[in-house]
């Protein structure tokens, strides 16, 4: 087994690069797959990235992202539904099985965490149907609870995890952002539940930057520069039984602005010493 | 019952005053209570301190704060632990029985957040005899999760409340920080947990203001001016059967730079229309 076969290049971290681009510098660099990210896709058109992706020999680890799921107006709502029908479809069309789902924050002006939490659960539920149809799963992202208010109301795992229980595996899973879930006082067990009910979906990898980035969002670090654990956390993966690939996935404006090349060696490296030694279950 | 009974000006959110100055200002404000910090308190003696608030006719809602419990050098957390004996000792002389705990972030260099966590519930149990003795409570403080890293790794209520769990209720309690915990899926659950366990130390209000600020530590808001639901959490909060005194503890530059009698005026407005109309206890 060589040490990149299971790392993907999320599109997000080579931010600058389009579809082609970023294809041709995960080609170089050696790596198996990436993880695409829309905006790359639309700005070509569906077909012609299916037909760049599946002429790369790539695989596609996944499609980041649907979600946005919390408006209030009806309006707004369907059109929010009806978005995420057209990204099952392409996450089809580009031959992943991975939706990756940031589910949306507080609505303008809002407050009701509660009541936006439901909203949520309640369209997820709404687009399992279609997801199945296309053989697509709803992989569930938690954010930091930095993010709660402007991005996501799904802000743990076990939330998550809750979220999925009344769909099928097959349907709805979750996602493992280092970045994300790092701090979680319950992370190895609920880890460790997502494996064991069958919602392992994902597991992407980036670096908490401390002081948090002007832009919160683009705290986002190379492995290793950051505070995440990722030995500990890379090692709970593995023992939930995953086995997919891992996508490294980082917003960072020094990464976004330097050579792309660069950021895949030293990315490969990063990997090397900090979580390929980790991904072995323990035997 | 007056509007003001149960608010407490927490020394930090007159962060220029001294400790004379900003109990004046609670006077003028018609506030029955402070919640002291230990740097004002330092500079002008404990005991001198404690004359000056005993004189003051207000009630001390808390001391803060004690804590940074994670240093993993023996000396260093000796040092630690003389710091909160001195706290507990202080917490006590100025007439109050909770001290505040921020029980500290990862080593410097260090990722170990599991370890970090069992040295902090450690050195808490090692404290508590003498808490006892003194007749003071460590009261936990679970802080936001952006925090987990550099100020305290206890991110959550529940994490608290677990850490709090073999020790008694008048040793060991917790404090709600709306601005540390409004995210949290399960903090309506945690919230009536704490109650029932006889743990509700302490509730403090201030907002989550976004952007977070360029300082982190900084990105706290007058109630109102955020993303926070004062109604909602302060009815957890009452229904657990909390009746203690409400802090309000904002750092924010722009609040530190502002007149301390204007802020008092904002801050009692802000608490009549979006905390004193939760506080009742469902009838």
């Amino acid at each position: 087994m060589g040490a990149y076969d299971r790392l993907s290049l999320n599109t997000a971290t080579t931010k600058r690069l389009t579809l082609a681009e970023a294809v041709a510098a995960a080609q170089r660099a050696g790596l198996p797959a990436v993880g695409v990210w829309r905006d790359r896709v639309h700005e070509v058109g569906l077909a012609a990235a299916a037909r760049l992706l599946a002429g790369s020999g790539l695989v596609v680890s996944s499609l980041c992202r649907g979600g946005f799921l919390t408006a209030t107006e009806p309006a707004a709502r369907q059109s929010a539904l009806a978005d995420n029908r057209a990204a099952i479809l392409e996450a089809a069309t580009l031959g992943t099985t991975e939706l990756v789902m940031v589910v949306g924050g507080l609505p303008e002006g809002g407050k009701d965490l509660v009541a936006a939490r439901g909203r949520a659960a309640d369209a997820v539920a709404e687009l399992v149907p279609h997801a199945q149809e296309h053989g697509v799963r709803l992989v569930l992202e938690p954010l930091h609870p930095m993010y709660a208010a402007d991005r996501a109301v799904l802000s743990t795992l076990e939330q998550a995890l809750d979220l999925a229980a009344p769909h099928s595996t097959s349907a709805v899973g979750v996602v493992v952002d280092t970045f994300h879930v790092w701090w979680d006082p319950k992370l190895s067990e609920q880890v460790a539940r997502a494996g064991r009910e069958g919602r392992l979906a994902a597991y992407q990898v980036c670096d908490f930057n401390l002081p948090i980035a002007a832009d919160a969002l683009l705290s986002r670090g190379m492995m290793g520069d950051g505070v995440v654990d990722f030995a500990t956390i890379t090692g709970w993966v593995a023992a939930a039984g995953y086995a997919g690939p891992v996508e490294v996935e980082i917003f960072n404006a020094e990464i976004w602005a330097a050579d792309a090349d660069e950021v895949l060696a030293t990315l490969k490296q990063r990997w090397s010493e900090l979580v390929l030694p980790f991904l072995a279950p323990a035997g």
